[in-house]
């Protein structure tokens, strides 16, 4: 089996399509160094909207996937399809039925090569994402490992995705979620707007999600690259 | 990696712990041929009734294996473990959250090589399990051909397991999903009664599950293991 097309991620600018973005800030995000970009929301996503950003970013070499949340969004011609499945909400049809049905309806249609199924814990209750989903979103650490290993080891998900969204989470507990997997790759993402912070977070998973700070502080969101990388070196290194 | 404990199973007899079996029937259908003993219900299970009838089975060489669906009767000692989740109800407790619960406080003491996770389509709306689960059971084949590759594609379960509860599936159904998995296995439970049906069965599933007539007719029972055996030599000679 070949390696998927997220394996040697360590560092991923996630752009919203619902948000703007102008041609020089774009350039230097795509240009910064950044293993991808991850295009994906939790609102206000069209189809025009996704095609537009992605014909933008094919100006550059990087790498561009979509998180695909809703069928209608499922523009063509991305590297890679994640499909999102949300963990922790008492609403199934989050983790299993829209996707079903998005199957039932656009199944044939998707390149199944670089589509990866993508188990999502949202861990910032005042997130949108858990607002629409019903997550329940104030969890142990206990907890958050337990639902970890569900999608690692019960599932054997591809991707496990903690997703603190504007806050930066507990870097303890990404950790130890990450030495307890045994075959997922760990997305860590939320509230880094420091190479600090990207660094501690580089240190706790194996990819780092940098999103709502590209918007914010573009200098900042530039150097979070450089932290990232250096310290996944740091570790090869180490360990 | 090896091969999991339930690679090689065409024909499983399902018994339940909270109906009784005589140590005749129970001898019979633990010489019978069949690959292995798969221990379950949906409704009155216990610590003692699982350790007993393990004890029982466990006089024979058959392989028995436990379906865990609740912690309070994780018995120690049995060959193989399958943890079920549910994947068509929208009550999302029963397809990640109850599991989640579970393996925060038991997970440690799991012989995680011995155990697989199951993904539940639950196809019968009359039955005990779509009851308690809220599982929407009246599934189109086009649906339940979706959710199973939510299980085999996203989730990447190893199990994907058809429950018709008391009633024989459409078995072309059956077998165009089994058509369309990647990489799981194909279970097949529900209202075999005879020779031929388990024929049929095997040849649309990887592996036949025989539950209730166990205890209602066991000659009819104990004809389904040549007629799986043989059907899957067929299949074998054929493709």
């Amino acid at each position: 089996m070949n390696s998927p097309f997220y394996s040697e991620w360590r560092h991923v600018f996630k752009l919203d399509p619902d948000r703007p973005i102008d041609d020089d800030r774009l350039a230097a995000v795509c240009s910064s160094g950044t293993d991808a970009i991850l295009v994906g929301g939790s609102s206000g996503l069209t189809f025009d909207n996704t095609v537009d950003l992605l014909s933008r970013v094919r100006r550059f070499e990087t790498p561009c996937a979509l998180e695909l949340s809703d069928p209608e969004c499922g523009v063509p011609g991305f590297d890679g399809y994640f499909i999102p499945m949300m963990l922790n909400t008492d609403r199934g049809e989050w983790i299993a039925r829209r996707q079903a049905e998005a199957l039932r309806d656009y199944g044939r249609l998707l390149p199944w090569e670089h589509v990866a199924g993508e188990a999502y814990l949202v861990l910032n209750p005042d997130s949108t994402a858990a607002k629409v989903t019903g997550a329940k979103a104030d969890l142990s650490a206990a907890e958050i490992a337990a639902y970890a290993q569900v999608a690692d080891r019960l599932w054997r998900a591809p991707v496990v995705y903690l997703e603190y969204s504007g806050t930066f989470g507990d870097m303890a507990t990404v950790r130890s979620v990450r030495g307890q997997l045994t075959q997922a790759r760990l997305f860590y993402g939320g509230g880094i707007r420091s190479a600090e912070q990207a660094r501690q977070a580089a240190l706790s998973a194996h990819t780092v999600v940098v999103g709502n700070v590209v918007y914010e502080d573009l200098e900042a969101a530039l150097s979070t690259v450089d932290a990232v990388i250096n310290s996944a070196k740091e570790q090869d290194h180490v360990f």
